[in-house]
């Protein structure tokens, strides 16, 4: 088999074997393929697709090309969920202990990322003495006993997708269908998922801007899920606007447990039912969308399930009594309310711009190397649609450094104004669950 | 400029201006730009071509992309011809001489090249004592002189086009009209060509396989002559099955001189007057296509043009005498006839295949390092159309072994007979001149 045969197939739009993706996937991952053929190839891909087989393929290669998580040891069907990026997305942290409360095991790996803030583990590790370093026992053990555990990434996972992420980042084949579906299916598919719930953001905030693109991804996803025997169901979801009204590891800790205690944000809490339901069903613990969106309400409703966050928060070594005390969390030394410069309905907020201002407070990483400043952040008290009167408060910053300037520019520069009434956003435009 | 920037931009169909192509192209040749950046972006130009303008700037960006020879001490219009190659192609043999002898200046640089048989100085080199180490200087009085003059290839012209070429190669992006046909252009144009006249090959033993992507290549190497100042014609020519009879280099040698005396193939002849014909007009030596060839046929008639291929020869070191003795040309020790083994109308002969039985021989090189034999190679009797007798000879095998066993099957393997009559190949089926 020669890769340059291989390009010029996937060039004429003909199918690849699973045998001829394999050899590419391999190739590459050892070095004997050279990034200039493969580079020709994904732009080949950009322009000719992947049929569904050849996606399903493409991903179980790339899930084989390093370590896999074992998880077999945990009882049930384990799901795990993605969200394709956002601002403020505090889902993983209400998700967690929510489906935990109707029985479905969340054995979630979990990184730092770089971005606006801080990963899952940063936002976690908000809470004092919380830790993600559990051996692969106690790990196994916390699920299986509480049905939530997270641990930090660890081993090999997909290599072929790290070095394919780095080339098509400097070859504009980023923005590819089948590219993009594989990559976060194959990382799922080797932390060990059984079923995948998936957010595919949408809007200026998001990586898919549109709709129809956010769409289809969702719709490859499901596709790759279920050929490859792992039950896949997606949302599409808003990210014209952050989400929920905080922009802050402790700040969405916080956010996180008014959640689960039933006092979140409307749209974070719609957000997390929504997403939580597909999760109890593809977990095999309710037969229909309606019937787990009643167990979820009825765990939020009777404290059981902010009773499996301070378990699991207790079994990770953190101090519980945050649960109840908020004020526990890390706190900034500065607060201050931004007034609004000018009066009207809110009719856009940007949310990468928000996102940005919360990061030059110190909430997220520019580089791998930044520290983190758990404390800070920005809290929304305005949203799309809402009418702000000239002087009114439309967020607070939670700042460690006295001289905020930059980053209230940055909120200002983010917010547009309307003089006439302006709808609020739609936050879940589809639910695609097969 | 970031070239990952202008790869998405090419990606997106949208036009590159010419500082964008001569940033590409300098960067690559200097090294600035990687294969695996360069690749992705041949990738998306085969997918989303190039606009006669993009065509253009990158010819031009390629040819300055190394040394550029000066004729600008000939007189006259400096023509030169290309072809997209083919089997048993003599015409540059024959062209030389014949538009020098209509006082168009002919100050040809060129290779050895792989292939079925050698390239134009291998053939020449089949004359006792001619050479093609030539200075400068002598090189240029020569042409003013006799109107032309054959040197080797020497300098470092067009190092973009080699790099590019070689990664096209194992990139699977070699058949993209406007990388062809800016990659023969940016070397005719570096080489010093005041104007070019293209021989574009069609058929089964030609790199364009189809008449519709042939008429493509000449129509953009036209496009790319005319907007770079370059007066420039074409046509489409058969070459499904060998160009005249002779394939090897002393037999070609024989047949030139033969073509010049008007005794030469049929075909052969006719696209010489037809070459000739463009080269003379846009040399300015004739205002029409057929007052040109009124030329040539004159002087073929009145034996002008065989006295400047003497001339020519005498002055490049070689023995005149051959033009009029031919068995002073390297001889094959082994002269074989190859019997028909079927009966019937020939209705195709697979130029390739003929060309490779040659090669066997010892007439061509399969690799830089091999030897080539000038006195071997194949002559053909028959043609498509021919009918043939059964034992009737098709052709004669000159050889330097005794063995020729795998030269005839391999002929016999490419000669396929029908029963009925068949026509003859249309050898010219366009002429592009504007």
């Amino acid at each position: 088999m020669r890769m340059v045969d291989l390009i010029e197939k996937k060039r004429d739009g003909f199918e690849l074997s699973t045998e001829e993706i394999q050899f590419i996937v391999t190739g590459y991952t050892a070095g004997d393929i050279d990034d200039y053929q493969m580079s020709a190839f994904l732009m080949a891909t950009y322009f000719q697709n992947m049929t569904d087989r050849e996606r399903a393929d493409l991903t179980m290669a790339m899930a084989a090309s390093g370590d896999q998580i074992d998880l077999s040891a945990i009882d049930g069907i384990k799901v795990d969920k993605h969200s394709t990026g956002g601002v403020g997305d505090t889902t993983t942290l209400v998700l967690g202990p929510l489906v935990a409360a109707c029985g479905v095991p969340v054995a979630k790996m979990s990184g730092r990322g770089l971005g606006h803030t801080g990963g899952t583990i940063d936002k976690l590790e908000a809470i004092e003495g919380f830790h993600v370093e559990l051996s692969t026992e106690d790990f196994i053990k916390q699920v299986n006993d509480i049905k939530v555990a997270v641990i930090g990434q660890s081993g090999n996972l997909t290599p072929a997708d790290k070095k394919l992420y780095a080339l098509r980042d400097v070859t504009a084949t980023v923005n590819s269908i089948p590219l993009i579906a594989s990559s976060i299916m194959s990382k799922k598919i080797a932390a060990g998922a059984d079923a995948i719930v998936l957010d595919v953001k949408t809007g200026e905030g998001a990586f898919m801007k549109t709709a129809e693109d956010a769409e289809e991804l969702a719709h490859a996803m499901v596709g790759i899920g279920n050929a490859t025997g792992r039950k896949t169901m997606a949302i599409i979801s808003d990210m014209s606007q952050p989400l929920g009204f905080a922009i802050g590891n402790a700040l969405e800790v916080k956010e996180a447990i008014e959640t689960l205690q039933g006092k979140g944000p409307e749209d974070l809490t719609e957000l997390c039912l929504v997403l939580g339901s597909q999760m109890v069903v593809v977990g095999g613990k309710a037969d229909s969308l309606e019937e787990a969106r009643n167990m979820l309400e009825e765990v939020i409703a009777n404290g059981k399930a902010l009773d499996i966050f301070r378990q699991f928060i207790k079994a990770q070594g953190g101090n519980p009594a945050v649960v109840d005390d908020v004020s526990l969390l890390p706190q900034a030394k500065f607060v201050k309310e931004v007034p609004s410069q000018k009066e009207g309905y809110i009719s856009f907020m940007e949310a990468d711009e928000i996102g940005t201002a919360a990061m030059v407070l110190g909430a997220g990483r520019a580089t791998k190397e930044s520290e983190i400043d758990l404390a800070v952040g920005i809290v929304l008290h305005k949203k799309v649609g809402d009418f702000v009167k000239k002087g009114e408060a439309i967020a607070t910053v939670y700042s460690n450094t006295e001289d905020i300037a930059k980053c209230t520019e940055m909120l200002y520069n983010s917010i547009e104004f309307k003089d006439e009434a302006v709808e609020k956003i739609q936050l879940i435009s589809k639910l695609i669950t097969d």
